[in-house]
């Protein structure tokens, strides 16, 4: 039995590889490991099926054997963990990177989703200007400390790791907005991560699955 | 050299248990292991010295020989994979161990933080009313999702781990809100984690520390 991650059977994100089958893919490709897709839509993915798999209704679930697993950063630190390429040897830079991944997941990825969400749940909003800049200086200050901590490195801690991998997959949930770009050293960061040939392997593969969809 | 984590001087939640060291003493507690802790005030958390040990000026870190860590969650599954009593033995149960302390602090915690952050930081604004009912309604929904997937068990999947610590200190951020009140399992789930003798020592451990420093 291969791997299979469960992925959206049509991302809403137009195939730009920035829904959180991503990382999982990535992940995959720079450990070599082949996997299956199982593509999901959305009615699907809130019904009791799919959520003994995913108790939030959410995408990607990864299986492998006996190993069912959710969350995006679970996922890639679980492939880390088992499999050469993602984490360093010695038992301290190993602990670092994976604080790294965290970093990614629950200190910067929150208010750039904060700043999305309320792009289209506060659409009608007559505040929205004001939350969207507000949520944007909230965002500002993360990146200023993470450019911070990178200086002139090319990755946050010697050699790329999946601290790395995850770092860049929530930088780029922010595109071309001009909140990324006032990081020229970010910006470059993220261009490094996805010039990697594992990168361009997964995000290609989501793209196809977005195409076979359908979308265009 | 003793383990050591950096914690706020005076915490300004005076000493409820709901800063991010809670969960770190309460894993160190829970796997029998001593601890220093190294309080820092608000001005020094946002200078260089602290920063080199966390990027992004917070708390808390985690010193042990030659591994230095942050990331409540790095931290808290380091000392999980490192000592017994907080992680499955079987690979696959360990696994979902560590997705649902991920899902605690990427999933659950972001609109807690959102909902908490909103009160204060847009306290001024005369949409703030509004904006709590919204956010409040997203925690709502991440918190139903939770309750079906712990159904009438006493943890969430099989016995205690440090995804139950995770889970429990993030719901804890709710104190009293009638947005936890609203699914009395929950209410139930973390006062069975309260009720942990490690979570005692951990909570009159920061409590002792807020006293100390002047606090009432």
């Amino acid at each position: 039995m291969p791997i299979t991650i469960t992925v959206f059977a049509r991302s809403p994100d137009e195939g730009r590889g920035l829904a959180r089958d991503m990382p999982v893919r990535w992940a995959l490709e720079e450990a070599g490991l082949a996997y299956d897709v199982r593509p999901i839509g959305f009615d699907a993915m809130k019904q009791p099926a799919h959520r003994r798999r995913q108790p939030f209704g959410q995408i990607p679930v990864f299986e492998d054997g006996e190993v069912t697993l959710f969350e995006s950063g679970a996922i890639v630190l679980h492939v880390a963990l088992h499999h050469a390429g993602l984490l360093p040897d010695a038992a301290a830079a190993r602990a670092r990177a994976t604080g790294w991944l965290f970093a990614a997941v629950a200190t910067v990825e929150p208010p750039i989703v904060e700043h999305e969400q309320a792009g289209y749940l506060e659409a009608d909003r007559d505040w929205l200007g004001e939350r969207l800049a507000l949520a944007g200086e909230r965002i500002a200050v993360r990146l200023g400390d993470l450019a911070d901590a990178l200086g002139e490195a090319d990755w946050l801690d010697g050699a790329f790791s999946a601290g790395d991998l995850m770092m860049i997959a929530v930088l780029r949930r922010l595109g071309g907005s001009p909140i990324l770009a006032a990081f020229p050293s970010l910006v470059a960061y993220v261009a490094r991560g996805e010039a990697r040939p594992a990168f361009r392997r997964a995000f290609a593969a989501q793209r196809a699955q977005f195409l076979a969809a359908g979308g265009r």
